[in-house]
């Protein structure tokens, strides 16, 4: 059974009053990189896979995306995406990504942005996504970086000079990983860095660019904590071509 | 002016001590996959970028290559390979990865073990290769694995209870590690994960395949060292098409 953390209302208000979920695209210091990777949206059709608030939707259709479906789990996800983020053109659908159905060669870009690193049945999904894309559609999305999810014990190790380390263990055991992030008991699938761009390519994918995201200085200027990231990246972002 | 290791006695003798350097390829625990990643070379004409003592070369013409070209920066390494591994069709050539010219569309297999972590400019040698290649063509590496080559102290940390962690630090910041290895003032050149991909896909590569090297069950039971590998992979194996 998917795990819908979302939809605990405790948990719900704590992801509340996340930058990314108050200051929408722009609260999420990844955005302009992801931005870069999806280009021009212009006439297309656009599929969210774990939509939340529906900052994403929104944003495609004020770039000219001609319809966007924005796919969740959570009820309340979908109930504020429906009244911050809803426009003509954007539909909001719930759904599981472990066992979810997509019409066939629908979509020109599929996007999905720190969702797949709950999904337990990933090769079924991309399938799903491949399927539902037309030939040349891409698929550009994020996860949480396969360093930040191996950790039996993911806490910085911080030595006497204030040195920071990330204790890497684990790495080529994937699955399941149990950790507190708002609430306790959240779990994430653990994947390496191949798993993630094997399981496109043996689908039909072409993969064309990754990037483990990192800070510009001035971001980190502005959020002097951004500077860890630096020492172990926190997300991977990839764009695949159908 | 590129680091030659392998022409210093000293170095030299301490490498020749290793196992895949006694026992050529199979000394290697990675041969198998990257073999597998080879697949058919049968009437191939195949180079080896860092070809040391040349058992690639020589196992190429027993997998019938029609011809193979050995590179090393070393006149030792390739000394040695003239002693033990040369017959008709191959040859050794001495040169280094950081300048080298290829032929144009002469080779159908580009091969290299353990040698482009040592390569400062990585860009132009992978245009080098693509352009040796013919359409269709293979370019199958092994490299350490940025997460061997990222710390600034590369030390396992063990707990009380014998728990290991790998320190990850600076792995975005790429460019020379110097290390211990045989040898003091070993340099290594840093990547990520994401450049190594990157610099393939941007040359005009399509990456086929990727494996973050681990052991076996078998080859754990032969020698149990190799399990910390499953915490932290040593290498990273990538196949690229022309």
């Amino acid at each position: 059974l998917t795990q819908n953390l979302y939809d605990n209302p405790d948990f719900f208000e704590g992801y509340s009053k996340f930058e990314r979920s108050i200051c929408g695209l722009d609260g999420a210091p990844e955005w302009a990189s992801l931005r870069a990777m999806l280009g021009d949206l212009s006439g297309s059709r656009a599929v969210d896979l774990g939509c939340g608030y529906g900052w994403f939707c929104r944003w495609a259709r004020d770039q000219e995306a001609v319809s966007v479906l924005g796919i969740d789990i959570s009820e309340l996800m979908l109930a504020r995406a429906r009244e911050l983020t809803i426009g003509a053109g954007i539909d909001y659908l719930l759904g599981d990504l472990e066992s979810l159905d997509l019409p066939e060669a629908s979509f020109d870009i599929a996007y999905s942005s720190l969702a797949l690193h709950y999904v337990e049945r990933l090769p079924a999904l991309i399938e799903t996504i491949y399927d539902s894309l037309v030939p040349g559609g891409r698929f550009i999305f994020s996860v949480e970086h396969p360093l930040l999810t191996a950790p039996s014990t993911p806490e910085w190790i911080v030595d006497p000079n204030g040195n920071k380390a990330w204790p890497v263990d684990s790495y080529l055991h994937e699955g399941s990983r149990t950790t507190e992030w708002i609430t306790s008991g959240v779990v994430k699938q653990h994947r390496t860095f191949t798993t993630y761009l094997n399981v496109l390519i043996k689908q039909g994918f072409t993969v064309q660019h990754v990037e483990e995201w990192g800070p510009t200085d001035e971001q980190v200027k502005q959020r002097p904590s951004l500077a860890e990231e630096r020492h172990r990246p926190s997300f991977l972002l990839i764009s695949a071509r159908r």
